[in-house]
This record gives structure tokens, C-alpha cells and sequence, in this order.
């Protein structure tokens, strides 16, 4: 088992990595750089080592990461999301260091990592995969020739890419001429590849996604899936799990459809296999994360299963404590992602210090946040400062339950999302289960709100307070 | 349906009645005395109205707040649990005044407030009831008569008592002799009179108590029972559902008396069942809470059911939406309360002002919290500041989850009792699940924790920060 684990991330999933060490009774060091000396997985972790003055470069440091985590004494290293969860040198290095990597093999991180071998792995396994080019395109014109064979529209996409990054849509041969040297150059400074492919553009489709669990045994478990259509620039913006768009018949196909696949590669620890669901109501593969999502509070709360506590013991070379029969879904979860951006500015982000922050309460509500009132948020990161997770019986209560808790939660010092979710939550689409990924595109006016929240005496009060402590 | 409600109550229960009206679109009203014009729930609610300067009697005034129910507008009254929840005279006074009443009917209110008619409309409906006097003693002579057929030890307990007050365990004659005189002027000033009647005393019992639901139409189903043996001086500490000290055929035998007993009286909304359960493992009927109980939040985490929900839609002439069939529970659930006392002196009281509150979160976590960071917490009132709600699958990992989320929780300002739950976290019983209502005064040692918490630099930075700016 392992007794010594450094979690080589940040933000609020470090502080989730961290409570479940906590309840594994596993000692967790967390490792910060200069811009997160007053981070809360810092005050959270049993210990905290700093990485340097480099903000970002500091989590991307495979080496040093890894000689703290030995120097700590650490005999695992989970990489949470972004960063280097991804990125199959991070495991190399541990297993060369002799270090548990919690996650799967080098080989398949760097297999389901490529989104050509993905798919090729996918169709070996019989699952159905989106019309596109045989492999990467190696110029513009292979790019010409595949598009007129697959037909427009048709998406242009990284093959390192991920997190909605490195992906065009182009519904001419115009487009893909004016698009294909863009994104080729914006692929190899994001992800140090050019490397690019074509897949037929699937119109509106929903966005499902499948959280599977698997063993070094060889057990494969999914635990449902989730539904996060709700997309603003290709970014998830919100989750729900289970999805209300599906029937039973078509959930136990796509969760099906899942295991296959990650049997198929001998899938091990916590992953999720990504489809798109499209208006003719088929599911095709889209890609494989080989980490956590920033979204499996939803599954958590629906089947009650700790995901990152699994990720751990199955790192520590447990079976699976639970078969496929034992996990049991209740009821509808949401997650919101409480940004830090100004959905009136186009989503801009906008950091500054959280002069108050209030955790919403009562039945039903889980946060996971990584701000504390009076803390600095930092301008080098991403700009997600909080996860509200509502859970529910029925879909109904829980739509209504996520509109009481936006209002009760409170985040004041800079602009969030809350007040465009709350738009969200008022519009019949969304209420009646029925969206698509152009959700948010074709609702300009979601972000024509006006009505402020009545700003609390309290909230005015400690403003002041801390503005008149610090000079302001 | 009510459309607006005001809540004749503070601090918790009414943030938390606050709550459920707004998830289920029914305006809200606060009331609050002088001393309460920074709590919570004022914040929270639609609505609030001042109830003058008297800190503790403005809650108690049914006359007042009725007048200010109907001045708003509202059409219904929720009492929440102690001040006048008990009350049938509120109930009475809401009924002749218009007002919709959130709970049983004034006369079930007033047999179940009086023990002896409670006892003997439990013997009437074939429940099992601790050997006892024939109704109330007359005098000191009467209960001696009483003692001698009973068997000593027996317990003196005042008629309308309740929450643990007005009762005395006697050993022997003597002390029957003097302690009547005492119980009886105690229950004067408390409860306004003056019966007390006999019961066996029932060495080391567990608490196990059924929350029922009843309609209108005759509908009562439970929701599986609370283990609330974790007490000290009688009053609870810390509750779990569903209890680990029971079979599931125990289970299903307690269930079915509380079901009987509520249909027996015609009950109506949502009540509890409170029995004694003895060594060798026999249920008695103790008595009937006519109220939303405190750790109603353990009951609402096993089986999903918003309790405070439920007695609105039942109190507006709602049929119950499920039957037994349709009530699941699932996993463990313990609210450990968290209240502004010095367990290292006798749990002695401890206000003032809560300088940081933080509250925990990550999965199954759940806060109900009446304070926030700035708050000055009320001399008048009762000492609970905050409930922590714990669920896991398994009573094992809720015990790993309660530990991390009370070490998570930080309330800076004033002692509280977190420290001490965590101390009886870590005792072989309580873990085994094997205790009784003995537990607190059997282990004096829980209260020697030395080992404090390393204060945050946060804490630390914020306390000064409001020291300066109050010009501590």
C-alpha cells in the first residue's frame, strides 16, 4: 500500500488528491512554486515543498518533481488534471525512479494520448468512430483530398491536441486551405507537434462521456456516464451525470461501448472514453482521457464511489474492491464550474484578491474549491476558482437546488460564472434535458443579466475591512 | 401550495427551512430579535422582520410572530425544532389566525407533549414501553409506592419534559427522596409544570429513534432509524443513521413500531419515534418528537429525501410523492455537532466572536452552519454553531471521511467540540460500533487532548486583520 504520496498539481484538485490521502491515512506533500506560496493545497498537504519562482514551468518539471517526491520520502505521484497527467514521460520517470505513477502505463497514456492511434486502437475493438482521414495529414493537399472524400464540414484537429485546444471546424475547402497552416503552427507551440488529422464535423452534437475504473487484474467497471454538452469554446462549462438525454437502453450501449474499449487496450486506473452522440441519437468515439476529470464530482456523487480513492489503491496493486453489479446510480448531479472570468467580457478572465468567499450549505451541495476569503488569486492558471456539485433525487429538484445554491454561494473581488449559470438554469432547453454543444453559442443573451445580487451588509463590511487593512 | 412562509426560528434550522423554500419556489420570512440583526438566516431569507430586544422571548411570542406572518403576507408557519415547535399553542393560534401550521395537528402535538398520555397511547397501539407508574405520581409517597413495584434504579422525569431536561436517574429510595422535591421545581421554572411520573431505569441503553412522514391521507412511511447514543448529559452529540448497532431484522422490527405508533395517533408531517433499546437487545418506547429533529441531516443523507421539503408539500395538502418501497437508503451518514463549548471545562459555553470560518468540503461533506467569519456568536442562545454531515459507502470509510473533514473544518474565535469528536473518532467502541448512552461519562480521557492544531498563517493573517480594523 502505498504510505507517501506528492501530488504534482495544484488548485482545488491538489486539495482533492489531498483530502483523499487524508481518509487513506497516506501522508500527502504537495509541491508549490513562488505564485502559490499561499495556495490552499499548500496549508492542506501533510508537507509542501517549493518548486522555484517559474509560475507554470515549476508543475511541468517531470525531474524535479520527482527527486522532491524522493527526497520527501514519497513512494507515489498523482498528477491530477492538466499539467503533466497527460504526458507519458511524468509516468516514465516514476517508474524509472521507482515511483507508483497513479495512472495507467506509459504505453497507453501515450497510445490514447495520440488521437490517430486512439482511434485506431478504437476501431480494432469495433467501436464506431467519426468519418475521417486514414491516420495524420502530412500537407494541405492530403487534407484536400481527405476532406472531399469524407465531406464537409469537416474538423481539423491536432493529434496531441486536448482540452478543446488545437481543433477547427471548416465547411469548405476555402476554409481548410485558410485554416491548415494556422493550426498547424498553433499545434506545434501548444503541444510541440504538428501533427494533424481530419474527422467529418458532427453537427450539434451532445457531448458523453463514460468514467471507467479498471484493475492489473484485468476488471473493467464503468461507473455511468455524464453528459457535458454545456461547452463554451470547446471548454466544459458545466456536467450533469447521468445525462438527461439518454434512455436506459442507449446508457447501457455508450457504458458498454466503453468497457469494450478499455479492455481493448488493457486499460488501468481511472479513465474516460469520450463520444459524441449525435441527432440521429448514434454514439461515436471521440478520444480517451487516461487521468481524472475535472468533472468526476458528478459520477462521485450519483454512485458514491470515491474516484480518487480508488485511483490509489489500484496504483497500490489492489483488485477492485466492487463488480459491476455493486455500483448503484441515485439520482442527478450537476457541477458547475465557478470561474473566475467575466461571461459579460466574452469569458474574460479576471483575477484579483477573493475579498470574501462563502461556501454554500444544506443538503445536496458539495464544493470544491481552491479559494479561501482574502486570498490572492493568481493571473498564471487556469481560471476555475471553484466547483459547486449539487446532487438530487429527480432532475427537477436538482435544477432547483442548483438555483438556490448559486444564490447562496458567494464569491466577491472578481467576476464569476455563477450569474450566467443561473441563465442557464432559466432557459427550457436546459430544464427539459434537450441541449447540444451550440448551446451556449446560440444564447448570446445568456450574458445579459443585469440584475445584481443584493450585496450582503456582511460581504460590504469585511470588504471594507480588509480594503482598510491593506491600504486600499 | 404555500406561497410564503415565515420561519419562527434561528440560527441552523432556520437557514436551513430558508433553504428548502427557496428550492422549492415559496417565498421566505425571517424574524429576529435585536441580538440576531447579523445572523444568518436574516441574511438568507426573503424577508426579515425584527421581533424587538428581548433576545430569547421575542421567539417565544406565537402572538407577535403570527401578527408579523400574516403583516407580510405568508400563509403558513414553520417553527423548526425547540422555541415553540412543541407548542400546541402556536399551532392553535396559526390555525384560528389563517395561518397554515408546518407540522402535526395542535392535539397530536399535546398528547405527545404530555409523556403519561404518550405512554399510554403507545401501549394502546401494542408498542412495548419501559415498566413505569400508572400515568403521573401524585407525591413523593406515590413514587415511592411506584419505585417499590418498578424496582430500582428508576428514573424521575418531568411529564413535559424534553431535549434531555427534567430528568434524574434515583438509585435507591433515598435518593427518590431527594431528588422529587427538586425534579419537580426544576420542571416548574423549565416546562411550567409540575408533573413527573416513574420509569425502570434502563442501565446503558442505545437511542435509536425512526423518522416517520405522515399525510393527510392516512400515508406513514419511515425512513430508517437514527442511532443517537452518543450523548452527554443527556443531550446529543453526534448522530448516525443508519445505527451499526443493528441487525437488519432489529431494523426492520424498530421501523414497524414507529409506523404503528404514528398511524395509531393519525400523524401527520414529519415526526420521531424515539426508543430505548436495553442490553439484551429489546426496543421500548421512550416518546414522540412532534418536530423536525436536529440530526433530521443523517436521515436526509442515506435516503436522498429533503426532510424539511417533504413537511412543506405535506402541510400544503400534498399526498406523500413515494411509498415505503420507493424509500432507499444507502451508506452511513454521522453529524457530528459543532458547538461553541470547552469540552476540556465541562463543555462550558464559550460566545464570542468567530474571527475565520472555514468550511470543508471535497465529497460527502456536508455543512449546516449558522456562522461565518466576522460573526459574533449570541450569548443567549443555544451553543451549536455548526453540524457537520458526514456519508460514505461503508461505516469504515465514513469514519476516515469524518476524521478528515473535522480536521478540514476551522472555526477560529471560540473553542468548539471538534476536537473531542475527534477523540472519540479514534476509540476501539465507537469504531466497533458497539456503544451506548454511557459512552461520554465512561471515557473522562477524551477531553485530555493536548495536541493542537498548527493555526494556519491564513487564520492568523485574517485575525489580526480584524483585530486592527476593530482595534483589538
Amino acid at each position: 500500500m502505498i504510505k507517501k504520496l506528492l501530488v504534482a498539481n495544484r488548485g482545488e484538485i491538489a486539495v482533492r488528491i489531498v483530502r483523499a490521502c487524508a481518509e487513506l491515512g497516506i501522508a500527502s506533500v504537495a509541491v508549490y512554486t513562488d505564485a502559490d506560496r499561499h495556495a490552499l493545497h499548500v496549508k492542506k498537504a501533510s508537507e509542501a515543498y517549493n518548486l522555484g519562482p517559474d509560475p507554470v514551468g515549476g508543475y511541468l518539471n517531470a525531474h524535479r518533481i520527482t527527486s522532491v517526491a524522493l527526497g520527501a520520502g514519497c513512494d507515489a505521484v498523482h498528477p491530477g488534471y492538466g499539467f503533466l497527467s497527460e504526458n507519458p514521460e511524468l509516468a516514465e520517470i516514476c517508474i524509472r525512479r521507482g515511483l507508483i505513477f497513479v495512472g495507467p502505463s506509459p504505453a497507453v497514456i501515450r497510445q490514447m494520448g495520440d488521437k490517430t492511434l486512439a482511434r485506431s486502437a478504437a476501431i480494432a475493438a469495433g467501436l464506431p468512430v467519426v468519418p475521417g482521414s486514414e491516420g495524420n495529414v502530412a500537407s494541405l493537399d492530403e487534407a484536400i483530398d481527405a476532406a472531399r472524400l469524407i465531406g464537409y464540414p469537416v474538423m481539423l484537429k491536432a493529434t496531441s491536441g486536448g482540452g478543446g485546444r488545437g481543433i477547427r471546424r471548416c465547411d469548405s475547402e476555402d476554409e481548410l486551405r485558410r485554416q491548415y497552416d494556422r493550426v498547424v503552427s498553433e499545434t506545434t507551440k501548444a503541444f510541440g507537434a504538428a501533427e494533424v488529422f481530419l474527422e467529418k464535423c458532427i453537427v450539434n452534437p451532445r457531448h458523453i462521456e463514460v468514467q471507467i475504473l479498471g484493475d492489473r487484474f484485468g476488471n473493467v467497471v464503468h461507473l455511468f456516464e455524464r453528459d457535458c454538452s454545456i461547452q463554451r469554446r470547446h471548454q466544459k462549462l458545466l456536467e450533469i451525470a447521468p445525462s438527461p438525454q439518454l434512455t436506459d437502453e442507449q446508457r447501457a450501449e455508450v457504458c458498454a461501448l466503453a468497457v469494450r474499449a478499455a479492455k481493448a487496450v488493457g486499460y488501468e486506473n481511472a479513465g474516460t472514453v469520450e463520444f459524441l452522440f449525435d441527432q440521429e441519437e448514434r454514439f461515436y468515439f471521440m478520444e480517451m482521457n487516461t487521468r481524472l476529470q475535472v468533472e468526476h464530482t458528478v459520477t462521485e456523487q450519483i454512485t458514491g464511489v470515491d474516484i480518487v480513492q480508488e485511483q490509489i489503491l489500484i496504483a497500490s496493486g489492489s483488485p477492485l474492491s466492487f463488480t459491476q453489479d455493486d455500483i448503484q446510480r441515485r439520482g442527478y448531479a450537476l457541477q458547475f464550474r465557478i470561474n473566475a472570468e467575466d461571461p459579460k467580457n466574452d469569458f474574460l478572465p479576471n483575477f484579483g484578491r477573493i475579498t470574501r468567499y462563502y461556501s454554500p450549505g444544506g443538503p445536496g451541495v458539495r464544493t470544491d474549491a481552491a479559494i479561501y476569503t482574502g486570498y490572492e488569486f493568481p493571473p498564471y492558471y487556469d481560471s476555475m476558482c471553484a466547483k459547486l456539485t449539487i446532487w438530487a433525487l429527480t432532475w427537477d429538484k436538482a435544477l432547483a437546488r442548483a438555483r438556490r445554491a448559486l444564490l447562496d454561494m458567494g464569491v466577491s473581488g472578481v467576476k464569476t460564472t455563477i450569474p450566467y449559470h443561473l441563465e442557464i438554469l432559466k432557459t427550457a432547453e436546459f430544464r427539459g434535458g434537450l441541449f447540444n454543444t451550440a448551446f451556449v453559442e446560440d444564447h448570446p443573451e445568456l450574458s445579459n443579466y443585469s440584475a445584481r445580487r443584493p450585496t450582503s451588509h456582511l460581504a460590504a463590511a469585511i470588504a471594507a475591512a480588509i480594503a482598510a487593512h491593506h491600504g486600499l
